[in-house]
């Protein structure tokens, strides 16, 4: 048996659609999963009794009864919710984060907490990455992206604020999606850096993804397509980590399937101010979780790993000046940002620098995402491609803000691109 | 004896200078007024023990000491916190707000929590206006407006997502400040509308308002003047509601006494868009809230009050592509706020469409104020106009984004300017 299955919603759905009586086994389904793999994976804080999904009988709203899991810095009132830290381990939260009752009103169900970094920062989680078990699933928003990889459920809900989303989706072999800054609410999430906190959405493919976005916002979000192969710029370098070898080996595999698809691939060379950004997503953050996180600090300093008390202590001497210089650049570098997509319906990078590193002391390097969480565009890790070492390598697809439902387009263009690729290269007809 | 007696900061920090050990006596005057008049004025939710304030020790950081009322909807530990709401009667958080951490950081003390307007919407509070017993503060902030207007402390903590501080500091007749979205944290803060939601300042008089900013941010906000006079744009007309005779004589009063303190004033025109961003910030402010509020609406209707209920109703109605397009129109308008401000160091308005209103039943009208919220704008309320019937009217000087120190010298020229006119008419030398 695999632990890496995950679960298409639509699939799912469809079943539902013939059989309406069907959840209740596909509720037993996940709970089988969960038992079978989560000895293993240690991808849950929290997870709700059977019982409790079976007895909630609303099946209205698009996602019909379908269970979901929330990385655990989101607000529940029914579930215990501590953050990824020692000192909210006995925290209840009376109400719900918004993003909760959005969830709720589309008819999704808690299923249950996803493994979070402590407060989504980066000091490393214990979850197993199910496509290779001696591997990091990623972070911060590790048992989201791990449970849906594991097909515990098909949705996962996360956060991003560098490469909280997007990464773990590249690591895990699953499509991931940072909306737009702001569309999706952060209202009861334990934030970290205002500026960039972003919720994240994870469901086994980009279709299926799509259905959880627009059903989240009851939206047109992803509807038609435009009827036109896509114009896709690709970058010539990036202003941060190099990818490796084997990820560029992955990216002109991507890129080649497109072409073949018939979209038009144009190269494009990011703006000198693209490469400041990383300097000014630092100082953003740092001196806004200073103060998020001040409570914390200040008071119950020894309760916090070393890592993330190194953070904040760097973190503290930040000055204002400094802050409001980086603001400005952000806000410059968000003007200028139509030039930089001018003619193009999307740009196209890898999702992260390589496959997951192994072991589980690092959750890997949020290096192709951080510009994209600050400038507050929509990106969609999209999944399919493989590298040298077996492990999942994702491709990014970004967009222009408020252009989500295109964003999600190209990408589900590309995973058909991939995916045909990947039947060609299959041994024989099937 | 008189409500309306708000102490000037720096006069305080004046005396502590000279006296170190003056400080429980400033408090003890303190808590004098807050026994005299706060059975009157009903601005208070919770008072801190004296004891506990005289025990604080700490006097370093910029305010040293300095008794500060938090608007009650920051989370505070050592007080209750119920959003002025009957749901959260009993309420009382674990953490700190980042709010009240920052101003813990720089030596402030929270003296107790202002009266807040229901979830910071608009549903008219008890709090009693000390300069007119027989009006609204306005709102929401109402409390820590009033509370500073009538010297219970020499500063106060409020917000806004509409008009809610710079309303209530026009209506209370001291200085108040909306700064530039996201630069003072809303994490810990109860939110209504996450792409407006901003922390608002009040104090006496501009100097004061502008030492409190540079002290919550440790920095160099509202330096040195750039020395020369203001460039101050005046618009011919406004797209939302039209100010009293009684607001237009106390403008062309302010626009007098800028004009002979040597300020270019320059008359613009607002462009079409900035009249489509009413509608705008309606349609987002909307969308949000039935979010933000989704948990106490979907499970808590009833203790809701019905202008809320009625609001958050309404609401629910708001689709996700109106609300997408509201955004749009947020950003288009955030691009060309440049050009608005071409050749210009600020904006003069008036803060409020007229005086407080007699009574209790409105907060009064934020029509002056939501635009410049939405577009997130540093604007300052300048004190110390009257009008016929006796009440302070108050000008608003708005910036450019992150030209917080320039809004802020320009704010304190036009207060300077406004002062000297006071003294010019009056009956004879002092």
């Amino acid at each position: 048996m695999n632990a890496y299955q995950p679960l298409s919603a639509l699939e799912l759905l469809r079943q539902l659609e013939h059989r309406p009586d069907a959840l209740d086994g596909l509720l037993d389904a996940c709970y089988q999963r969960i038992d079978a793999w989560e000895p293993t994976l240690g991808a849950m804080t929290a997870i709700a009794p059977i019982a409790r999904l079976r007895a909630m009988t609303q099946t209205t709203g698009p996602l019909r009864g379908l269970p979901v899991v929330v990385k655990d810095i989101f607000d529940t009132c029914d579930l215990p919710t501590s953050y990824g830290s020692a000192i909210y381990q006995a925290h209840r939260p009376t109400a719900d984060a918004a993003m909760v009752t959005q969830l709720r009103r589309a008819g999704g169900r808690v299923l249950g907490k996803g493994v979070t970094c402590e407060f989504a920062y980066m000091a490393p989680t214990r979850t197993r990455n199910p496509l290779s078990l001696d591997r990091t699933a990623g972070g911060s928003s590790s048992g989201s992206a791990a449970a849906v990889a594991a097909g515990y459920a098909p949705f996962g809900i996360g956060s991003q604020t560098g490469g909280s989303t997007i990464r773990p989706a590249s690591y895990c072999g699953i499509a991931g999606y940072k909306p737009t800054l702001g569309l999706l609410p952060t209202q009861g999430m334990k934030g970290f850096s205002w500026s960039f906190d972003t919720v994240g959405l994870f469901a086994a493919h980009i279709p299926d993804l799509t259905y959880f976005a627009r059903s989240l916002t009851g939206s047109v979000q992803g509807g038609r397509s435009r009827g036109r192969s896509p114009v896709i710029g690709i970058p010539e370098s990036y202003p941060w980590t190099q990818p490796s070898d084997n990820v560029e080996r992955a990216l002109r595999q991507a890129v080649e399937a497109a072409k073949q698809h018939g979209a038009h691939m144009v190269p494009i060379k990011f703006p000198r101010w693209m490469t400041d950004l990383v300097a000014a997503h630092h100082m953003i953050q740092s001196y806004e979780a200073y103060l998020t996180l001040g409570p914390e600090y200040d008071l119950q300093q020894e309760m916090l790993s070393p890592m993330l008390r190194e953070f904040l202590q760097k973190a503290s001497r930040v000055t204002f000046a400094d802050y409001l210089a980086a603001c400005r650049q952000a806000q410059l570098a968000k003007f200028e940002l139509c030039k930089m997509f001018s003619g193009l319906d999307a740009i196209l990078t890898p999702s992260a620098p390589d496959e997951a590193p192994s072991g589980y002391s690092s959750t890997g390097d949020p290096a192709f995402n951080r510009n994209w969480t600050l400038l507050g565009t929509p990106c969609v890790n999209v999944p399919g491609l493989r590298g040298d070492r077996g492990g999942a390598i994702g491709m990014q697809i970004i967009g222009l803000p408020y252009e989500d439902a295109q964003t999600l387009q190209v990408a589900a263009f590309l995973e058909q691109a991939i995916d045909s690729l990947g039947r060609r290269n299959q041994p024989g007809p099937d």
